[in-house]
């Protein structure tokens, strides 16, 4: 079993770089807040004795050797960036559960025939830069390592610029690294375990998604002096999408959300009609059909609705991955470390998208969750017991054990 | 008649300060740009000879002397301040149309009774610091010097702060100059004129309006694991009140407006469902009951919009004037100098707030406005010919003579 007290004692250390403003976390990806949290976890990395390897994409590899010296490794991790308003362990948990696995098999002295290595990968998040599971998709071949480099944030900033100024571009090739297994622990970020009293989450599929970005353009003019059957009010035309969105989310319960999260208007002024909005709708789905028609439906009536209005309507993809359908024998892996452990547990759909979806595409995966109360994240109040921090990394260690070989 | 071509120059000298992105101005108040912009107008009234006050606010105040010691100044001008995305005509064309009313009266060394002053007002747009006409409100006693201090902009930058930084908070008491009348020269920001081809537009009232900003407190959580019916989305509500202020703006059809044209939802995040959304409503109408009606309409329904989602919601007051009736000796005056000029005219309201509904409420006041191309204002397109700025002028001078006795 790992060390309850060491694993959460790190968390909140981890917590006092970017402090959000109500007890979460502000460390979005490329700031020197990220920047700062690297630093701190490499450290803790060097001191549990294992080797950093940086690649191109700033993804972090600390590894711990094996005892075969042809053994592929074990990836066991997840991601050290939050949202603007995130929370504490959305992330943290699984990089810094990795490491308790590591520092527990330190302190036991045991050995594996595989090696692991604790990841951190870049921007999961994709909140500052579009995609989310940026720089796990380019390590799966979904992006190409220069179209991640020219994402560009609000302020125009570019991926790459920012990966080099903050210091932590690498040099190794993003995804030539091969694998034996990935594993990744991660808070629920939903109710369903909580509710049912559940310690451990086998996740056994994730949602598919679609991100869209819509761009209306419309007139900006007078609030006051522009007659009304001579405006072309793009936030109007936003706020009929919204509520378009919502609707066909709605019809396609249960097994499918619809959000709009990021939405702006231009120029932004009281008494301006706003002549431009873009916006991004967010789709998932465990189904495929239910995600690609929630899609399609957009795309066939969202014209409509600008077309009324005058605007004109721009749809472009900015984020998609399909349902995932982890590794069976990875699940198997999780699910008897809950047993033998005697965790409470069920088998469980992931509604957010993870690092470990991607890593799915290539080598065996799985995931292990533990509840978070109210099923709230994405939100500085976002919370877990120690317990269940506890009760996490002790399945992780047991899947990654029996995956490494003792 | 001024000198058209004079007055053009001016216009597009001003336009080269905080030029827009397309062809259009961003002289956002109390911006280094701003500042700029005030000392050209500065220089331009030296070489004129007139006297330059300022009052705490940065009102600007140059004064050509009259033959009566005794005698009340007439004063006349606008804003030099634009819209982030704003036309380089409106506001410009009343400050330096009213300059050129003096350069004229220099040339033909014509004597006035009264002292003519020539006017830039602080902060008419209230596009950075709401409310508008902020500076002109404060000299007529419609809000408090401290208070119009202690407005802040997006970034919590203060009034009172920014008007001291740029180096033009002057030392007079705000209101303490008395008026023997006021006239401003604008655009008409509307298609009237335009569309009836009538070069003179002689203002007789003005719309009122209400400025109502609203927070909606939601709970930021996750897109994809937060199920639809745990939700309590801000950006939904505010989608649901921007469809309701269009709604409540057509009912009242003719004669009203409505729309929202700053909206903003937290944190903004493509992943996160908002979990608050602040923006403002902009009503307006020449009826007070109408205009009341809207506002009273709007109260009455955002909340149970709100209640529906779980949404909390704050309505404040962010601005707000009555329908504004001018002085009938001030209109009489402009459409004397219609008449006597030969150029076609027609009674007009204004669509928008200008610094001279405010003035109206101390000292007999009136407007003139010429036509803009398509209606359009708030836009960088915004544009009118130099025949309608000549022949604007040249009512401006004979209405402003008339009043001023020779
Ligand atoms: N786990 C998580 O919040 N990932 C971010 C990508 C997503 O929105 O699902
Ligand atoms: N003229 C003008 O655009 N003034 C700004 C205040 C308003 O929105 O009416």
């Amino acid at each position: 079993r790992i060390d309850a007290d060491r694993l959460w004692d790190s968390i909140h250390e981890m917590a006092k770089i970017g402090p959000g403003v109500a007890g979460g976390s502000n460390r979005q990806t490329l700031t020197d807040e990220d920047a700062k949290g690297r630093e701190l976890f490499q450290d803790w990395c060097d001191a549990a004795g294992l080797s950093m390897g940086i690649d191109e994409m700033g993804n972090m590899f600390a590894r711990r050797e094996g005892t075969d010296p042809d053994a592929l490794p074990v990836y066991v991790g997840s991601h050290l960036d939050t949202q603007p308003t995130g929370g504490r362990y959305d992330g943290v948990l699984g990089v810094l559960g990795a490491l308790e696995v590591v520092r527990t098999l330190n302190d036991l002295n045991i050995k594996t025939k595989h090696p692991i290595v604790v990841t951190n990968w870049t921007n999961e998040e994709g909140t500052r830069f579009a995609p989310a599971m940026l720089a796990s998709g380019v390590f799966a071949g979904e992006h190409e390592r220069d179209w991640a480099y020219d994402r560009e944030d609000a302020d125009g900033k570019r991926f790459g610029d920012e990966l080099e100024r903050i210091g932590w571009k690498g040099d190794e090739t993003v995804g030539e690294r091969k694998m034996h297994a990935f594993f990744e622990l991660h808070i629920e970020q939903g109710p369903i375990l909580e509710a049912e009293g559940k310690q451990i989450g086998v996740v056994t599929h994730g949602q598919g998604l679609w991100w869209l970005q819509v761009t209306l353009t419309g007139k900006d003019a007078h609030t006051g002096s522009t007659p009304m059957d001579m405006r072309v009010n793009a936030g109007l035309g936003m706020a009929r999408i919204t509520e378009l969105v919502h609707k066909i989310a709605m019809d396609n319960q249960p097994g499918a959300v619809g959000a709009i999260g990021q939405a702006n208007v231009y120029p932004n002024s009281r008494n301006v009609i706003p002549g431009k909005a873009v916006f991004t709708i967010d789709f998932r789905s465990p189904e495929q059909e239910k995600l690609d028609g929630m899609k399609a439906r957009l795309e066939a009536e969202a014209p409509g609705i600008a077309d009324d209005l005058g605007l004109g309507i721009e749809i472009e993809v900015a984020g998609h991955f399909d349902p995932v359908t982890f590794d069976e024998g990875c699940v198997i892996a999780i699910r008897n470390g809950a047993e033998a452990l005697g965790y409470s547990h069920r088998d469980i759909i992931s509604g957010a998208g993870h690092d470990a979806c991607w890593i799915n595409k290539l080598y065996p995966t799985a995931m292990v969750m533990c509840p978070c109360v109210d099923g709230l994240s994405h939100n500085e109040a976002e919370e877990i017991s120690k317990e269940w921090a506890q009760a996490g990394a002790d399945v992780l260690l047991h899947a990654v054990v029996e995956t490494a070989e003792v």
